[in-house]
């Protein structure tokens, strides 16, 4: 497959690029600055920044909006012409060679969103990778036959509210939920400059992009582990979550008996363990996660009334989510009857599991191959605006190692060379999806 | 022992009380003002109100402040010589008769603070009762031998705060905590128009009180239950309060297995379980609770990495609540191993058991008999500030029904009747220990 490689490498198809100031013979294998890369992940992490490490930049922060005013200034410097839609996501978008607007955008990027205490490699790699093929393409004058679009989704921890307003999921009511920066979703669109009462003018058709492909970290410890470069991921999984509230009655701590309580938090004790019990009795890779909690009123004496938790269940087969979900309901009906409480769930967010595109998983392994890296094909536990964007049209998604999986943490790392390994795998992929 | 009763009743003991404007013979039955007392009640429920029921009139609070106000207004109305001492206490003083300062002043009051979202009568009956108590002096013009003094002591749900610098319990330390109000003890105290740095004058010696006598709501089901009028206290029970920190590890709920987690929640609920289970597992009144809890980061899509929650253990015998605090100790070290994090247990407050005085009991007794009620003898499983005037003096405590056993919480409730009662006991025993 070597010359088929070749012919399908960055420089092997010939009228598929337009060099305005070098020639074909000359040139040499296009590159991204990998410690430019490296520099700018590390001045993004400012906006944020806690004192023990690690970010909290979550979305609709004021800390947000100053690490998006700073990914638009690089954005800018790398000849984007740059916009904010109406649903707040950031759009840099760069001509087709001779302003040829006959083919349809391919799309790259991520998020710069974080989890609440969250690492500087979660999204931001792949934003800043994403910019850095843009400013490595400005840069050698290399014009595409495609238009670009790199894309900095708004909000995509807080259930990939930017993507989903792309494909014409977010609806009007999930705009009044309350985001952990503690605006609405209508609020925070707002507050990032787009115009929640436009949301319309976001959607775009399925067939409308010819691809979208996204750098990412692996957020798990398989690439490392494993030894091996890059990730191809086969598909992302569905992540289903839920608010569940449970009401007991809220009682003094010290004259009401042990067996006259009825104590929302020991029902929610029992339900969290329920939910681990329930999760890790069948085989296969499916998490179930209970990473929210709240007691109500919240005293030391005081037996507590009322919990609400979140339930998050996660698989690559929506069925067997399904399964898990029932059996969880099942458990709680029986904590409800055995504690004198009742349980309450209500669906907050449902992702469906969305396979990537076999072509362009092809794109990224030959992109991979032409750099010498070794490459593995994985499923993506975590959640990706790729699984939004896979309603428009095909997509594929690079992985590179996190350092002891660990994400969502202080703790992330993904080391410079796997980072600039990344960006030039998108970089290949790109150009090879532009001449195909 | 009927004649005996009447011995001792009200007016039974000739030069005990100097009658400046009425004759012995002439002398109505001395009664406080029911309808009074519950209308101060209700409008006293006005500061800190719920929309949805009950108070939220936490101390330091605004609403707590202003609730203070109201109640020196009450208490000037009742002829008091009102005071806020250094540790923030409201004191209501009211000479002997012909200023004599001899004898020892009997103490007698409660508190106004409520916890988060609870009800209308922890405290307020007391509190209340005890100016209407004064009142109701101040109104016959009725002279006691002792001085007397209604007390409104600051933060009893924080841990007994007011009464603890009494009795020179509130250390230095204590007062960095922050209280529910998010303000420090500290900045509490001086919130209130207390001085922090004078805590020292507001200690009183042991042996310096006569007696304190404090009204109260069961806040348990007993009297209610038996349909008793008056509940006379034997011990109020001891109080631990622990603040326990789970440390695991905050990874993302996508990415990583099941098997691989250090979930500090599911470790949490695993110590939820044990600490029912453990305080459930011996014959007792002894309670045990878990009415607070945190977990960090504290979002769905992060396993939670620290969770922090209370412990709470209560019994009328000190030996016994570190029993069961050993056996809590070693389920939380079998969590610890198995769960893969670790435990902190941090001491918050320690309240020891404290009986209350026999001759005090006999006078309770014997001022419900002379008003026709029936009483039971019966454990505090609250505690209360009398806990802390034990160490200075004979208390005594009066408890009156609480409607379903429900203390806080917006429903709890006791009837105008039995708050009538209960005041008009209260004035019988200050009038009796006065004269005894």
């Amino acid at each position: 497959m070597k010359r088929r490689e070749f012919n399908f490498g960055l420089f092997g198809v010939a009228g598929a690029i337009a060099f305005n100031h070098t020639t074909l013979g000359a040139q040499p294998k296009l590159r991204i600055n990998g410690a430019r890369l490296n520099e700018h992940l590390k001045a993004l992490s400012e906006f944020g920044k806690n004192p023990q490490g690690g970010v909290s930049r979550v979305a609709y922060s004021e800390a947000d909006r100053q690490g998006r005013e700073y990914v638009m200034g690089l954005m800018r410097a790398a000849k984007l012409d740059v916009q904010i839609d109406a649903a707040g996501n950031i759009i840099g978008r760069r001509a087709a060679a001779n302003n040829d607007d006959s083919l349809r955008p391919i799309l790259f990027g991520s998020h710069i969103d974080s989890v609440p205490e969250g690492g500087n490699y979660d999204g931001d790699v792949g934003s800043l990778g994403a910019i850095e093929v843009a400013q490595t393409l400005s840069e050698n004058n290399v014009m595409t036959r495609h238009p670009l679009e790199v894309v900095i989704f708004q909000n995509e921890e807080g259930g990939l509210i930017g993507s989903r307003a792309m494909d014409g999921e977010l609806g009007e009511k999930e705009l009044d939920l309350v985001s952990r920066s503690g605006k609405t979703i209508r609020e925070g669109i707002k507050f990032l400059g787009g115009d929640p009462t436009k949301l319309s003018t976001v959607k775009r058709t399925k067939g409308s992009i010819a691809a979208y492909i996204e750098l990412h970290i692996e957020q798990g410890g398989i690439l490392e582990a494993e030894k091996l470069d890059i990730g191809i991921v086969e598909g992302i999984v569905g992540i289903n979550w839920w608010d569940v509230t449970i009401e007991g009655f809220a009682n003094h701590a010290g004259t009401t008996a042990m067996n006259n309580r009825q104590d929302a938090l020991l029902a929610g004790a029992k339900f969290i363990e329920a939910v681990n019990r329930v999760v890790t009795s069948v085989p296969g890779r499916q998490v179930g996660t209970v990473g929210r909690i709240q007691a109500l009123p919240g005293a030391p004496n005081v037996i507590p009334g009322k919990v609400i938790l979140s339930l998050e269940l996660r698989d690559l087969d929506a069925r067997k989510i399904d399964m898990l979900y029932q059996k969880i309901r099942g458990e709680a009906d029986h904590i409800a009857q055995t504690s004198r409480v009742t349980f309450d769930f209500k669906e907050i967010n449902v992702n469906i599991p969305a396979p990537t595109d076999a072509r362009i998983r092809a794109i990224i392994d030959s992109s991979a191959k032409e750099l010498g890296l070794s490459t593995k094909v994985m499923p993506s536990g975590a959640g990706h605006d790729a699984q939004d964007m896979a309603r428009l049209g095909p997509v594929g998604m690079i992985f590179i190692p996190s350092i002891g999986g660990i994400s969502h943490s202080p703790k992330e790392f993904s080391r410079p060379r796997d980072i600039e390994n990344g960006a030039n795998v998108l970089l290949g992929a790109v150009m090879r999806v532009d001449a195909s």
